[in-house]
Protein backbone atom coordinates (compact mmCIF):
# COMPACT_ATOMS: atom_id res chain seq x y z
CA UNK A 1 0.00 0.00 0.00
CA UNK A 2 0.95 3.07 -1.02
CA UNK A 3 0.92 5.53 2.54
CA UNK A 4 2.63 9.10 0.67
CA UNK A 5 3.08 12.06 3.70
CA UNK A 6 -0.11 14.28 3.89
CA UNK A 7 0.73 17.85 2.24
CA UNK A 8 1.52 20.37 4.98
CA UNK A 9 1.11 23.50 3.55
CA UNK A 10 -2.78 24.74 3.21
CA UNK A 11 -4.26 24.80 0.04
CA UNK A 12 -5.56 27.77 -1.30
CA UNK A 13 -8.22 27.76 -4.23
CA UNK A 14 -5.75 28.89 -6.27
CA UNK A 15 -3.51 25.97 -6.27
CA UNK A 16 -6.32 23.62 -7.18
CA UNK A 17 -6.40 21.77 -10.51
CA UNK A 18 -8.61 19.13 -12.34
CA UNK A 19 -6.82 16.13 -12.43
CA UNK A 20 -4.74 16.63 -8.72
CA UNK A 21 -5.20 13.81 -6.53
CA UNK A 22 -4.35 14.36 -2.65
CA UNK A 23 -3.73 11.02 -0.43
CA UNK A 24 -4.03 10.84 3.67
CA UNK A 25 -1.67 8.87 5.73
CA UNK A 26 -3.07 5.45 6.77
CA UNK A 27 -5.79 5.85 10.00
CA UNK A 28 -4.83 3.61 13.08
CA UNK A 29 -7.41 0.09 12.75
CA UNK A 30 -10.58 -0.03 12.97
CA UNK A 31 -11.68 -1.11 16.55
CA UNK A 32 -14.82 -3.35 17.26
CA UNK A 33 -14.71 -0.92 20.51
CA UNK A 34 -15.15 2.29 18.10
CA UNK A 35 -17.79 0.91 15.74
CA UNK A 36 -20.02 -0.19 18.61
CA UNK A 37 -19.38 3.06 20.60
CA UNK A 38 -20.61 4.80 17.01
CA UNK A 39 -23.52 2.84 16.76
CA UNK A 40 -24.61 3.02 20.63
CA UNK A 41 -24.80 6.79 19.77
CA UNK A 42 -26.10 7.10 16.30
CA UNK A 43 -27.15 3.89 14.56
CA UNK A 44 -27.84 0.85 17.06
CA UNK A 45 -28.92 -1.77 15.13
CA UNK A 46 -28.16 -5.19 15.66
CA UNK A 47 -25.20 -5.80 13.17
CA UNK A 48 -23.30 -2.52 14.14
CA UNK A 49 -23.47 -3.55 18.04
CA UNK A 50 -23.54 -7.08 18.45
CA UNK A 51 -20.69 -9.43 16.55
CA UNK A 52 -23.04 -12.25 17.17
CA UNK A 53 -26.26 -11.14 15.71
CA UNK A 54 -24.14 -9.43 12.93
CA UNK A 55 -23.16 -13.03 11.67
CA UNK A 56 -26.40 -13.70 10.69
CA UNK A 57 -26.67 -10.09 8.80
CA UNK A 58 -25.72 -9.39 5.35
CA UNK A 59 -22.35 -8.16 6.66
CA UNK A 60 -21.58 -11.47 8.16
CA UNK A 61 -20.10 -9.92 11.11
CA UNK A 62 -19.69 -6.64 12.88
CA UNK A 63 -19.52 -4.12 10.13
CA UNK A 64 -19.21 -0.37 11.22
CA UNK A 65 -22.25 2.20 10.26
CA UNK A 66 -21.89 3.58 6.85
CA UNK A 67 -22.72 7.30 8.69
CA UNK A 68 -19.33 5.91 11.17
CA UNK A 69 -17.48 5.26 8.05
CA UNK A 70 -18.06 8.70 6.78
CA UNK A 71 -17.47 10.63 9.96
CA UNK A 72 -13.92 8.93 9.80
CA UNK A 73 -13.38 9.79 6.38
CA UNK A 74 -14.21 13.69 7.31
CA UNK A 75 -11.24 13.26 10.10
CA UNK A 76 -9.15 12.24 7.60
CA UNK A 77 -10.07 14.62 5.18
CA UNK A 78 -9.20 17.34 8.14
CA UNK A 79 -6.28 15.51 9.16
CA UNK A 80 -4.57 15.58 5.80
CA UNK A 81 -6.06 17.14 2.85
CA UNK A 82 -5.76 21.35 4.24
CA UNK A 83 -8.06 23.25 2.33
CA UNK A 84 -7.75 26.72 3.30
CA UNK A 85 -10.44 27.81 5.47
CA UNK A 86 -11.77 24.79 6.03
CA UNK A 87 -13.51 21.79 4.15
CA UNK A 88 -17.11 23.85 4.21
CA UNK A 89 -19.57 21.45 1.77
CA UNK A 90 -22.90 22.67 1.52
CA UNK A 91 -23.66 18.55 0.79
CA UNK A 92 -22.95 15.56 -1.13
CA UNK A 93 -23.71 14.67 -4.82
CA UNK A 94 -22.44 11.11 -4.24
CA UNK A 95 -22.22 8.92 -0.95
CA UNK A 96 -21.77 5.26 -1.57
CA UNK A 97 -20.85 2.45 0.31
CA UNK A 98 -19.73 0.02 -1.69
CA UNK A 99 -18.38 -2.68 0.88
CA UNK A 100 -18.54 -2.20 4.89
CA UNK A 101 -15.79 -1.34 7.36
CA UNK A 102 -14.64 -4.19 9.73
CA UNK A 103 -12.35 -4.09 12.98
CA UNK A 104 -9.00 -3.90 12.16
CA UNK A 105 -9.89 -2.48 8.81
CA UNK A 106 -6.80 0.29 7.89
CA UNK A 107 -8.83 3.47 6.06
CA UNK A 108 -6.72 5.90 4.03
CA UNK A 109 -8.53 8.71 1.50
CA UNK A 110 -7.42 10.08 -2.05
CA UNK A 111 -9.19 13.31 -2.73
CA UNK A 112 -9.34 14.17 -6.59
CA UNK A 113 -10.19 17.44 -7.84
CA UNK A 114 -12.78 17.18 -10.38
CA UNK A 115 -13.83 20.67 -10.89
CA UNK A 116 -12.97 24.22 -10.18
CA UNK A 117 -14.73 27.30 -11.06
CA UNK A 118 -15.97 30.62 -9.71
CA UNK A 119 -18.91 31.45 -8.43
CA UNK A 120 -21.03 33.47 -10.42
CA UNK A 121 -22.90 35.21 -8.44
CA UNK A 122 -20.09 35.94 -5.75
CA UNK A 123 -16.92 36.44 -7.16
CA UNK A 124 -14.60 36.42 -4.19
CA UNK A 125 -15.68 32.38 -3.89
CA UNK A 126 -14.81 29.84 -5.36
CA UNK A 127 -16.34 25.52 -5.70
CA UNK A 128 -14.41 22.81 -5.94
CA UNK A 129 -15.60 19.51 -7.04
CA UNK A 130 -13.89 16.63 -5.27
CA UNK A 131 -14.39 12.94 -5.17
CA UNK A 132 -12.67 11.01 -1.81
CA UNK A 133 -12.66 8.21 -1.69
CA UNK A 134 -11.98 5.77 1.39
CA UNK A 135 -9.92 2.82 1.00
CA UNK A 136 -9.58 -0.40 3.02
CA UNK A 137 -5.82 -2.08 3.79
CA UNK A 138 -6.63 -4.31 0.61
CA UNK A 139 -7.08 -1.01 -1.76
CA UNK A 140 -10.60 -1.52 -1.77
CA UNK A 141 -13.04 1.18 -1.89
CA UNK A 142 -15.29 1.28 1.28
CA UNK A 143 -16.72 4.74 0.12
CA UNK A 144 -16.82 6.98 -2.74
CA UNK A 145 -18.40 10.42 -2.40
CA UNK A 146 -18.19 13.63 -4.21
CA UNK A 147 -18.66 17.24 -2.71
CA UNK A 148 -18.64 20.74 -3.78
CA UNK A 149 -16.42 21.81 -1.10
CA UNK A 150 -16.58 26.43 -0.80
CA UNK A 151 -13.49 27.93 -0.50
CA UNK A 152 -12.26 31.82 -0.91
CA UNK A 153 -11.35 33.35 -3.71
CA UNK A 154 -8.26 36.26 -4.32
CA UNK A 155 -9.69 38.51 -5.35
CA UNK B 1 -44.62 22.40 15.51
CA UNK B 2 -46.74 18.62 15.34
CA UNK B 3 -44.97 16.07 16.91
CA UNK B 4 -46.93 12.78 15.53
CA UNK B 5 -45.74 9.26 17.69
CA UNK B 6 -43.83 6.90 16.10
CA UNK B 7 -45.20 4.13 14.41
CA UNK B 8 -44.84 1.41 16.68
CA UNK B 9 -44.93 -2.10 13.86
CA UNK B 10 -42.46 -2.93 12.15
CA UNK B 11 -42.35 -1.91 8.70
CA UNK B 12 -42.57 -4.68 6.19
CA UNK B 13 -41.86 -4.05 2.55
CA UNK B 14 -45.44 -5.16 1.68
CA UNK B 15 -46.40 -2.02 3.88
CA UNK B 16 -44.98 0.55 1.77
CA UNK B 17 -46.24 2.63 -0.66
CA UNK B 18 -45.32 5.82 -2.65
CA UNK B 19 -46.36 8.70 -1.26
CA UNK B 20 -46.39 7.29 2.51
CA UNK B 21 -44.70 9.56 5.06
CA UNK B 22 -43.37 8.52 8.39
CA UNK B 23 -42.90 11.22 11.26
CA UNK B 24 -40.01 11.03 14.18
CA UNK B 25 -40.67 12.36 17.70
CA UNK B 26 -38.64 15.41 17.93
CA UNK B 27 -35.02 14.71 19.58
CA UNK B 28 -34.29 16.61 22.79
CA UNK B 29 -32.03 19.53 22.26
CA UNK B 30 -29.07 19.55 20.71
CA UNK B 31 -26.08 20.87 23.00
CA UNK B 32 -23.16 22.91 22.64
CA UNK B 33 -21.44 20.10 23.90
CA UNK B 34 -22.67 17.39 21.71
CA UNK B 35 -21.43 19.51 18.72
CA UNK B 36 -18.19 19.98 20.12
CA UNK B 37 -18.03 16.27 21.50
CA UNK B 38 -18.40 15.12 17.51
CA UNK B 39 -16.55 17.47 15.91
CA UNK B 40 -13.42 16.53 18.42
CA UNK B 41 -13.05 13.03 17.19
CA UNK B 42 -14.33 13.43 13.59
CA UNK B 43 -14.51 17.28 12.62
CA UNK B 44 -12.42 19.25 14.33
CA UNK B 45 -12.16 22.59 12.87
CA UNK B 46 -12.77 25.91 14.34
CA UNK B 47 -16.68 26.61 13.94
CA UNK B 48 -17.20 22.88 15.01
CA UNK B 49 -15.07 23.52 18.47
CA UNK B 50 -15.46 26.92 19.72
CA UNK B 51 -17.75 28.99 19.93
CA UNK B 52 -15.58 32.00 19.93
CA UNK B 53 -13.91 31.08 16.59
CA UNK B 54 -17.36 30.07 14.99
CA UNK B 55 -18.64 34.23 15.37
CA UNK B 56 -16.28 34.93 12.26
CA UNK B 57 -16.90 32.06 10.41
CA UNK B 58 -19.93 31.86 7.72
CA UNK B 59 -21.70 30.35 10.40
CA UNK B 60 -22.11 33.04 12.61
CA UNK B 61 -21.65 31.04 15.50
CA UNK B 62 -21.04 27.46 16.90
CA UNK B 63 -22.65 25.19 14.14
CA UNK B 64 -22.40 20.96 14.19
CA UNK B 65 -20.26 19.28 11.64
CA UNK B 66 -22.89 18.16 8.95
CA UNK B 67 -21.78 14.56 9.54
CA UNK B 68 -23.29 15.03 13.08
CA UNK B 69 -26.53 16.11 11.83
CA UNK B 70 -26.59 12.40 9.30
CA UNK B 71 -25.53 10.74 12.80
CA UNK B 72 -28.84 12.51 14.64
CA UNK B 73 -30.85 12.19 11.72
CA UNK B 74 -29.79 8.22 11.39
CA UNK B 75 -30.67 7.79 15.48
CA UNK B 76 -34.02 9.08 15.12
CA UNK B 77 -34.61 7.12 11.80
CA UNK B 78 -33.58 3.69 13.90
CA UNK B 79 -35.76 4.98 16.64
CA UNK B 80 -38.75 6.41 14.52
CA UNK B 81 -39.25 4.45 11.27
CA UNK B 82 -39.20 0.59 12.14
CA UNK B 83 -38.08 -0.69 8.34
CA UNK B 84 -38.38 -4.51 9.14
CA UNK B 85 -34.82 -5.97 9.08
CA UNK B 86 -33.42 -2.58 9.25
CA UNK B 87 -32.20 0.32 8.11
CA UNK B 88 -29.85 -0.79 5.25
CA UNK B 89 -28.53 1.66 2.66
CA UNK B 90 -26.00 1.30 -0.13
CA UNK B 91 -25.38 5.12 0.21
CA UNK B 92 -27.26 7.91 -0.86
CA UNK B 93 -28.17 9.05 -3.97
CA UNK B 94 -28.61 12.70 -2.34
CA UNK B 95 -27.20 14.02 0.91
CA UNK B 96 -27.88 18.26 1.24
CA UNK B 97 -27.44 20.60 4.56
CA UNK B 98 -29.08 23.39 3.60
CA UNK B 99 -28.82 25.16 6.67
CA UNK B 100 -26.72 25.08 9.92
CA UNK B 101 -27.42 22.80 13.19
CA UNK B 102 -27.07 24.95 16.32
CA UNK B 103 -26.96 24.76 19.72
CA UNK B 104 -30.54 24.66 20.94
CA UNK B 105 -32.16 23.19 17.75
CA UNK B 106 -34.91 20.60 18.19
CA UNK B 107 -34.56 17.92 14.99
CA UNK B 108 -37.47 15.86 13.77
CA UNK B 109 -37.49 13.82 10.55
CA UNK B 110 -39.98 13.31 7.81
CA UNK B 111 -39.23 10.13 5.62
CA UNK B 112 -41.51 10.14 2.76
CA UNK B 113 -41.33 7.03 0.30
CA UNK B 114 -40.84 8.15 -3.39
CA UNK B 115 -40.42 4.35 -4.48
CA UNK B 116 -41.00 0.44 -4.20
CA UNK B 117 -39.81 -2.06 -6.33
CA UNK B 118 -38.43 -5.40 -6.70
CA UNK B 119 -34.60 -6.02 -7.64
CA UNK B 120 -35.00 -7.80 -11.16
CA UNK B 121 -31.92 -10.00 -10.03
CA UNK B 122 -32.91 -10.88 -6.66
CA UNK B 123 -36.70 -11.34 -6.12
CA UNK B 124 -36.56 -11.89 -2.74
CA UNK B 125 -35.13 -8.12 -2.28
CA UNK B 126 -37.47 -4.85 -2.57
CA UNK B 127 -35.35 -1.67 -2.78
CA UNK B 128 -37.44 1.30 -1.36
CA UNK B 129 -36.49 4.48 -2.29
CA UNK B 130 -37.05 7.19 0.87
CA UNK B 131 -36.44 11.05 1.11
CA UNK B 132 -35.82 11.85 4.71
CA UNK B 133 -35.81 15.59 5.18
CA UNK B 134 -34.60 16.75 8.92
CA UNK B 135 -36.31 19.92 10.31
CA UNK B 136 -35.27 21.94 13.12
CA UNK B 137 -37.80 23.43 15.44
CA UNK B 138 -38.73 26.29 12.89
CA UNK B 139 -39.33 23.70 10.09
CA UNK B 140 -36.68 24.54 8.64
CA UNK B 141 -35.00 21.67 6.70
CA UNK B 142 -31.28 21.32 7.78
CA UNK B 143 -30.86 17.83 6.29
CA UNK B 144 -32.21 16.34 3.16
CA UNK B 145 -30.92 12.74 1.85
CA UNK B 146 -32.25 10.46 -0.52
CA UNK B 147 -31.59 6.71 0.14
CA UNK B 148 -32.32 3.35 -1.52
CA UNK B 149 -33.12 1.05 1.43
CA UNK B 150 -32.98 -2.67 1.13
CA UNK B 151 -35.59 -4.98 2.56
CA UNK B 152 -36.60 -8.46 2.33
CA UNK B 153 -39.82 -9.40 0.10
CA UNK B 154 -42.47 -11.79 1.14
CA UNK B 155 -41.77 -14.28 -1.60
Amino acid sequence: MTAPDAPRKELQFEDLATGMALDSRPRAPVTAEEIIAFARQFDPQPFHLDPEAAKASIFGGLAASGWHTAAMTMRLLVDSVPFAGGSIGAGQEELRWPRPVYPGDVLRIRTEILETRASKSKPEIGLVKTRTTTFNQNDEPVQVMVTNIVMRRKV
